[in-house]
């Protein structure tokens, strides 16, 4: 059986770069044999797996500048039956591609708000009078450099690579510590057919997320209590708005703990005495990426 | 004395909409005469006012949709010496404005990623077909609608009046009760002169941002404690990342209590104590905005 990964497109996205990754590792570690599919947003691609058009998905999550991905969080809140299957860190080295002589030929740099944003330090720097223009992904910005000599897109050299494009510069990030986490993506029926699929059998990571009741004080604190109580740390708490109204929190959260460990499973019917809604998104471990491979 | 406010331009963004109902309030209620001035950036907006180009700056800090904007969040991080004045509240609604004779004509639909999101749904049900391009602003999405009768953008009503452009839809949001929270920022020392145009002399909000030591687990835990044993309510917590390393965050705090209060008096040296950099934005008072006037 070959599994099919569902990621945000086209080719040569950070994204498309962990998934690739991936795809190696599966093959390497498992004989298992995956092909990628692009879709054009990162929620299309976790639908993808929802509705069984695709085994996996493969997600960013976070950025160590740019924070939290919101539209991963949010379609993962909406869509139900999502479980997650394993974390991938990926070094974030950003490169100026241009078919410009040199850099004073550039007018125009193209990128997603993101990586522009990363970067933004180096083009005061070296570009300090171009226009920047936002584009959907990293890689939709390559397009029409070849036509037009006074543009530039900031991508992956991965990018270059794949669409014979040449780079003018690289590692131009403001933090030469960017990375960022990506989560691998299945259904809940598949679980346990695709813990299959992860090297080890005991986990260190569970990712959940829960609304808590409208207009109760402190009620982040009650749960932030119950971990602390139960000596449960806490790698990641991100607040996203309900969507109904201004001021309403939900809250995702990631334990540095196997579901099954004793104490999470003494956690969550304290948990859900506090809650509204309290969704996990299962237990997995996080696996270095190599950009190179 | 005439006031000069800085904001994201160019005219008629939603942060200059927010900005000049200010404008006016300020004339209406303190007679005090104030111009605007547009900014490319959020952060050069905040810029203009710690170097003194600008005695405030408004910008768009949480949209109940899309969460904190983190470029409002990074940039008062990183410059010193600001302070919140004032919040104020607008109801955000959508318009497509486009030149097409109808929507089955449009192929193409511009404006900033936040505003493409809010409207997904509605995209999805009435333009399943174009394409979708973002743009830095939902102003700058208006250029060149008038030459192109096959494209639209999604920008505020303000914007389609102030530019002599037709409305094809209104009200497009996928959420009724989308709403953005702004911040009136002025710097520090002209905390006295600016405390003159805020109405009351208590004020509601406090907000401030602190970084914890790193590895320590529990500080957040920690942090929410203080707050809760002194019975002030946190009406946000929010996360940011620290761009040192993946996982290190900062925290973005708004309580429900003026500084000057004798219980945020308790509370600044028990935090002081746990908190590695700590930043008071000040206190302030929310003001809704009728986006009419």
């Amino acid at each position: 059986m070959t599994l099919s990964i569902a990621h945000l497109g086209p080719p040569g996205t950070y994204t498309e770069q962990a998934a690739f990754f991936y795809v190696n590792w599966l093959n390497k570690t498992q004989g298992v044999e995956a092909i990628l599919c692009p879709y054009p947003t990162i929620a299309q691609s976790l639908q993808a797996v929802a509705v069984d058009q695709a085994q996996l998905a493969v997600v960013p999550m976070e950025n160590s500048i740019e924070g939290s991905v919101s539209m991963t969080m949010d379609a993962l809140w909406q869509l139900d039956s999502l479980q997650i299957q394993l974390a991938l860190v990926m070094p974030i080295v950003h490169t100026l591609i241009s078919c410009a002589a040199s850099l004073d030929r550039i007018e125009t740099v193209y990128s997603h708000p993101q990586a522009l944003a990363q970067c933004q330090g180096w083009l005061e720097q070296f570009l300090p009078t171009v226009q920047l223009i936002p584009r959907n992904s990293t890689t939709e910005a390559l397009q029409g450099l070849e036509q037009e000599v006074t543009t530039a897109a900031i991508s992956s050299s991965r990018a270059a690579q794949l669409y014979s494009l040449p780079i003018l510069a690289s590692g131009i990030n403001d933090y030469p510590e960017n990375s960022t986490r990506f989560w691998v993506i299945s259904q809940n029926q598949h679980q346990a057919q695709a813990a299959h699929y992860i090297s080890s059998t005991s986990t260190s990571h569970t990712s959940l997320a829960l609304s808590v009741p409208a207009n109760v004080p402190g009620a982040l604190l009650q749960i932030l209590q119950v971990f602390a109580q139960l000596g449960i740390n806490l790698s990641r708490i991100e607040s996203r708005p309900t969507k109904r109204s201004l001021g309403e929190y939900l809250f995702f959260i990631d334990a540095e703990a196997d579901l099954t460990a004793p104490q999470m499973q003494s956690a969550l019917p304290e948990l859900e005495a506090y809650t509204e809604v309290l969704k996990i998104f299962g237990s997995y471990n996080v696996l270095p990426v190599s950009p190179q491979e």
